[in-house]
């Protein structure tokens, strides 16, 4: 019997419950095990749910219990949830997790305590929801030397993104649309300003490189700033606006790790991508390019990662699944400001002064476009490389193009 | 120290060992563990190969060496891999494997002799390439019923039906050009009749619902009657001709399992997978459809995912990786009769014909089409209801249409 405690019955928390008692006979087989649900932590009351008797408001009883081998902490956020898995590891039981942001700025410490204690600390939820890639990275791509990690990793923005492309739809249209489908919360802006792909970036940067990347390292630029004319002159010339995450290996073991819009090659297949699906696509030096791809949120997807998780776990509790990665630090990780690009530039001016300043540039051309708008691709250069040709012209808008 | 036997120094045989020299330190400290070539098994002389040291004809010397821990299957084909198979796990080794045939028609007896033996048999590369996809199916996604699995599996064949699509050639002109890219192989039968998609889905179905299906129990149809005429027709409505392998979950336990072209809509990421690449898409009851993405094929893509089962081993020579099913029967694998499409059909004859043969359906137009020629799309039936109603036409090609 592997017993399971569940902190936190919100969304995903709730889907994980369902996941257990809905496969329970599969996961079971699979896992040569029985994997039970013995405690649910809320600090509400759910007098009505199938698992009454599982409800308890005192985490000390989970602690406390050793017959409990697995917690899942799906509370969010980094207070109570650093507390109770910190003293989840310290009495000896494996955490699995899907909170990026306690992954993201916690990992190291608490990978290092469940490694003292010989315990799992899993966590495939916190990136791509159901999508499975944290451990087919670790493990089917063992043999790669990773060299990029470039994905849409935020379903809100590209939900949004997605509505502005196809429907026509403002930013604010589109936004409140996502609210209303349940799609986007009341406040928006861990999503829509980058914070939550940047969570997911470092996630995926420190399992490929090794190292701790923390999040205040990772430049983040949400999609805010965009609008209908830069997705129509995107799609003028075959391109589609994207939120990327991106970490890539520089020089000297460095890591460069960034979260921006970017304008996609239609033939890319991160550029087919839709709605509230993620993608991510990692770059090895055997495989070439792998793409994983999948519903990066939701109750029954993310709590089906959470339950892979539990399974790997419960098939032998005695061996610790090993993830690590080293402190990082402040040297290691780099700015894109050295990376070279093509630029898409949306002016107010004329074409002879953005050439003049620019040299050669692709002109772009949308329907409707007032009379004093401009638009174009640079050739290849760094950001301050372009802000220099740029100081002349009047700029509404920059966006990288993915190469 | 942890070593490793190659047996054949083909294309894979011979990435293998290239990776693992190329990526040997990251190997090291990823596992924890000197993992080393030891042996390289090849009835060819390579006395200018940098493994010149490693080579032997005889598999005894293998076999007998207590120190070697992993044989790498890359010779192919069911007779002398089958033998060499037999014999290293029997003296206790672990075997790993890019040999998509061998599994699919003794996969489930030599799990049985591994078990016995307390070793693994992995064979991640028999699929996908250098695509993870089994390990994600059975590990990530252990908490899902899978529903369903469906996949471009074969890169020759996507090679072939891209450059008929984008570049109108005619089936012939395709192939003759993968020939000369080297995507296929001289005598390509076992690509364009779907062979080689049909061994990879028996391995799919296999993992997913945990029971052997064998290769005989498999419907295939190949490509090799796919005209220009169809293409186009294909994308006049959106949609566009892909060969598909596909396992389903039936009522009472029962699988269906069959390999086919289909014309797949614009909006399914998998109508995006072009030239040689493979997807593979598993939809499970907690994840929904999760798509796994990549060179299904290539030297050093096969070969990552072969060291990535190489390095599962080595992290933990004395714990075998289970992978496991029952062994299948006649009873248990259905054809996709009982199935309903739509379909498409192309045609000589009158629409008004085709209308009163078939009832409710879409006509399609192509430019240049011959005058008596028609294509429609039909509404949803099995392919029994379909044959009759099409039995006094004139019916030049019929394919389904994934739903």
């Amino acid at each position: 019997m592997v017993n399971v405690a569940i902190l936190g019955f919100g969304t995903v928390g709730s889907g994980v419950a369902e996941v257990l008692t809905m496969n329970q006979a599969l996961i079971d087989r699979r896992t040569n095990q029985q994997v039970r649900l013995k405690y649910i932590l809320d600090v509400r009351d759910f007098p009505d749910s199938p698992y009454k008797d599982c409800f308890v408001k005192d985490f000390s009883v989970i602690e406390n219990d050793p017959e409990v081998d697995i917690v899942v902490e799906t509370i969010g956020g980094a207070t109570v949830a650093l507390d109770f898995t910190r003293r989840a590891l310290a009495a000896g039981k494996s955490v699995v997790s899907s909170n990026k942001e306690l992954v993201a700025t916690h990992g190291y410490d608490l990978l290092q305590l469940a490694k003292e204690k010989g315990v799992s600390y899993l966590f495939e939820a916190s990136v791509g929801g159901g999508i499975p890639v944290l451990r087919p990275l670790t493990n089917c791509l063992a043999g790669n030397e990773v060299e990029q990690v470039c994905g849409i990793l935020n379903g809100t923005t590209n939900y949004i993104l997605t509505r502005m492309i196809r429907a026509g739809l403002s930013f604010e249209q589109a936004l409140k649309e996502a609210q209303d489908n349940g799609y986007a919360e009341r406040d928006p802006s861990a999503d829509i300003e980058g914070h939550d792909a940047c969570r997911k970036i470092c996630i995926l940067a420190a399992l490929s490189f090794d190292e701790h990347v923390y999040p205040e390292q990772v430049p983040t630029q949400g999609i805010t700033a965009i609008t209908l004319a830069d997705v129509d002159y995107a799609n003028s010339c075959g391109y589609k606006i994207k939120l990327l995450g991106r970490a890539l290996r520089m020089d000297e073991g460095k890591i460069c790790a960034y979260v921006a819009p970017h304008l996609v090659n239609g033939s890319d297949p991160l550029a087919g991508v839709e709605d509230v699906f993620n993608a991510i696509k990692i770059t090895g030096n055997a495989v070439g390019d792998a793409m994983f791809y999948g519903r990066g949120a939701g109750k029954l997807p993310t709590a089906s990662a959470v339950v892979g998780d539990i399974a790997d776990i419960a098939k032998d509790v005695k061996t610790r699944k090993c993830n690590e990665w080293g402190p990082g630090s402040k040297e290691l990780v780099e700015t894109p400001d050295a990376l070279a690009f093509r630029w898409y530039v949306r002016a107010n001016g004329t074409m002879d002064a953005a050439r003049k300043a620019c040299g050669e540039l692709t002109a772009l051309a949308r329907g409707g476009a007032p009379a004093q708008e401009i638009a174009f691709l640079t050739e290849e250069m760094t950001q301050a490389q372009l802000e220099v040709k740029l100081a002349g012209l009047d700029v509404q808008s920059v966006i990288r193009v993915l190469a």
